[in-house]
């Protein structure tokens, strides 16, 4: 049986946020066992909201606050000031040993700078990354940094793969993961310098890492690897620029489909078979980001999602805590840091 | 009346040349009038192919040569050694004004070395830009740099705005097109020191370039600007994500329609809504990337396209060299560079 465990929600974060974030932490215990919440936020409109779910009511506990953190709110606002605030109490909860996990909807450079401030990152991590899964050809892909980290250097790069490596084995449940990184082009002459200097570094790191070597941007889709590494503003634009695609392919359909009579017959003769299609690439199945790297799991959901969606982000952060993805990427760091320092021999020894 | 074109091609680049080649050729002439071809490569393969098209063969020459440049030659190799490829060949006889265009399915960075060394780069362009135009919610959006320099500081970027530009009013013809710079937020703050460097020259430059600010990667689908302008790195990633999107999306589809009776029924049912999507996002019809910023026109096809892609690129070529595209930028950088160094009256006066 799964031991007991408590995940503290930022009550208030996201655009549709608490109606939302009540809503999902419902739906999600309707798939879990063993969850209890912290729900931080203002009580008098929480406590209504959670009295509509039953089951929710029985194992949630609201911790009032009045204080927000906004989404245009700069990060080094947030953290001076914001200590108040229901994504820094469901933080600090974390901390205290009061919950297992963390998850948020809202502002993400507050969310990041006040995590890392609150929990720390793990040892020899310099900066943590933000990494998701998304749908591909052939299963799911590990995707990082999505947004944490701007520029990134070399040795940020393998970080990331290491983190992320662990991510796909401890979370996606993956034997041995295969890790690429995301370039223009496959020949190891192509890109930026940092991105051929951690090539080089992770080819001869000696850490159990299934290295591919390069992918593209095609290969995200195509699920050639099960871990995609780029810094954070390529990731950042490389997961819009899906979610945009996808967007666009989603509307072209419809308007076809609908634009005459033969369109919207087949289309309601299908309509199970488009539904199972719109299921499979939701993004509100892919929504939970971790932020990897920190000494505390903490899940970032997209502010924009709904219920479902959020539901998913809490899933996440029960996963990442119950198969203990920190303590795995500290335990494989410390080896590539000892192995670096000392040669493969104190990897094996 | 048009007036008469030569367009100079590559016979022998591109995963299915020289066949494609030339069937796209042929394909390309049933929408052009006044157009006349140079088709570069080895005689003996290309001329019993030129034969199998009566209307082909009365307005295409071709220049023979042996020697060809493959896909994995490094483009500094292909500078030096490939003096007689029919790469090299079909940019010659841009600059020696027997044609007014050249277009390549072979080897993308071989082709921006020859071309940029045998054509040279407008006045005050450092460096050329791979631009392409891409479907989106509200129509077409051009997009750049999608590969040619991987990293880019503030004033590149300024150009490839400037080029961007350019290229949407004269090849799209769109009246006074908005320009975006892809970043991972839309707020001044966020991004890297050379995307908020370019932003700040672009607001302050006083060209008449509507100048819209940051966009993100879900902004390229959606169609929020006209142009979105990238380094080379983020912007082929971005491409090919969106690619790998839009296949992963027609897979899964065609996978769960043909999943189930009521699937197979409704999809034939709506077999013509489901074929005009396709041609909607039908890649092949934005097969044709301009290098923009150099002093001729040349284009890019994808290597691995076929004789639809082909033709298509063929055509952006004619539209290119018809609309004078690189005169347009000549002019309008021209007024940057004299803004710049004298402020706005320079512009007006």
């Amino acid at each position: 049986l799964a031991a007991r465990l408590t995940i503290s929600i930022d009550g208030m974060g996201g655009d549709d946020a608490p109606g939302m974030v009540v809503e999902g932490a419902a739906r999600a215990l309707e798939r879990l066992a063993e969850v209890e919440f912290l729900l931080v936020g203002d009580e008098e409109r929480l406590a209504p909201l959670v009295g509509g779910f039953p089951a929710l009511a029985g194992v949630c506990r609201v911790v009032h606050t009045k204080e927000v953190v906004t989404s245009e709110e700069k990060p080094s606002a947030a953290l001076r000031t914001g200590r108040r605030s229901s994504m820094r109490l469901a933080i600090d909860a974390v901390a205290a040993g009061e919950a297992a996990g963390v998850v948020s909807a809202g502002n993400t450079g507050a969310l990041m700078a006040m995590a890392k401030f609150v929990l720390k990152t793990l040892p020899g991590i310099e900066r943590p990354a933000i990494a998701t899964y998304l749908p591909t050809l052939r299963g799911e892909t590990v995707m990082l940094d999505l947004g944490a980290n701007v520029v990134c250097d070399a040795e940020n790069l393998v970080q990331f793969a290491v983190m992320g490596e662990v991510f796909a084995r401890n979370v996606l449940g993956l034997d041995k993961p295969s890790v690429g990184l995301l370039n223009v082009g496959e020949e190891d002459l192509k890109g930026h310098e940092e991105v051929k200097r951690a090539a080089a570094i992770l080819q001869q790191s000696g850490l159990p890492i299934r290295f591919h070597g390069f992918v593209e941007g095609d290969d995200i889709g195509a699920g050639t690897v099960d871990v995609v590494v780029t810094d954070g503003f390529t990731g950042n634009i490389a997961l819009k620029t899906a979610e945009g695609t996808a967007k666009l392919f989603g509307v072209a359909l419809r308007s076809c489909l609908r634009g005459s009579l033969r369109g919207r017959l087949g289309a309601w003769l299908a309509r199970p078979a488009l539904l199972a299609f719109k299921r499979r690439v939701d993004p509100r199945r892919y929504n939970g980001a971790l932020l990897l790297g920190l000494n505390g799991v903490c899940i970032k959901s997209h502010g924009g999602t709904d219920a479902i969606g959020f539901a998913n982000a809490i899933r996440v952060a029960v996963n990442a805590a119950r198969e203990g993805v920190n303590e795995g990427i500290k335990e494989d760091y410390a080896k590539l840091v000892a192995h670096r320092q000392n040669g493969p021999q104190a990897v094996a020894g």
